[in-house]
Order: C-alpha cells, then structure tokens, then sequence
C-alpha cells in the first residue's frame, strides 16, 4: 500500500467535499455536526464497526454533538486508497443524520 | 453547579491518578491505552452511555488503541463534582481493560 499519486487522489478527492488537507501530513480531515451526542456516538458507533472490520482506523475528536475526523494510512506515511474507502463509508454513515 | 474549589478538588483528585491539569484552562485530562481498538471503543462505549445518562459529555481524542480524555464542565468553566463522577466512572470502566 503506497500512497495515492496526486493524479490518482485529485478525482477521488473532488467526490467527497468537505475533506481537506491536513497542515503538515498527508491526510485528509473533516468535521461533521450532529443533532446531539446521541447521534454523533451513533454515527461514531458505525464507523468504528466499520473500521474494525476493515483493519484501517480513524483518528478522531468528539466534544457533544462534533466530530473531527483525519484519515491517513500510518503503514504507508501517507494518503492511501483504505482512506478514500473509509471516507466514502463515513459519508454514507453522516448522510441524513449530520447537519 | 460552580467549579470546584482548591480545597474541594485535592482529596478528589487525590483518588484519580493518572488524570493531570489541561494547560490554560480548568479542566482534567487522562490518556488511557488498550489492548487494541476493539478494546478502546468498548470502553468509549460504556462511557458514551453513561455519559448521556447524566447528561455529561467527554472531549475525547481516539487513535486506534488510546483514547485520550478531557473533563471539564463548559456551562461553569470549570471542573466541577460533575467531571469527578465521570472521572471515576470512566476509571471503573477502563479498570482490567486499560493496559
């Protein structure tokens, strides 16, 4: 697993909007707001199934109703195809319940 | 509910090693460390639930096996008995878990 050429990552990048560099690494980061905690955690609750289950795990903030989420493949230093997939399942999992 | 005062908070914090004062604000922090992520989300979780039940919500910081938390009470700004009920639930829920 190596990290996504600027090519490669440049279309796949433009079909998940609000994820953006992150200063000083190769990752990406995003903030998402809920209704409340209930269902920030809930939302958190799915991702981390998700996460498990594909070996490739979120760094990620909560404080209420927020959560920060950066994704980056530690074995590869760097942005990977696992953080594009991760991404595109976060969205999936905010749709409708994020503001 | 007002934060609580020198006087209180030492025998407090006194029976919850490992939590530290945050750098300029009131409030407590700990870093715990698990066996793994399924190991510190299962612990999140048992968190989360009471958390919600008292109506009394983390700032928590997660990469895969450590979660890292701060405790203060935003509507006093400050540490007040409710980030010490919290503290020692959480320490209960890492007890035998948290390496």
């Amino acid at each position: 697993m190596t990290p996504l050429s600027q090519e490669a990552r440049q279309p796949l990048l433009a079909d998940l909007p609000g994820w953006t560099p992150v200063q000083g690494r190769d990752a990406i980061q995003k903030s998402f707001t809920f209704a409340d905690f209930n269902a920030a955690f809930g939302f958190m609750t799915r991702v981390a199934l998700r996460a498990d289950k594909v070996d490739h795990h979120p760094e990620w903030f909560n404080v209420y109703n927020r959560v920060d989420i950066t994704l980056s493949t530690h074995d590869a230093n760097g942005l990977t195809q696992r953080d594009i997939d991760l991404a595109q399942f976060i969205e999936k999992a905010a749709a409708g319940t994020a503001r």
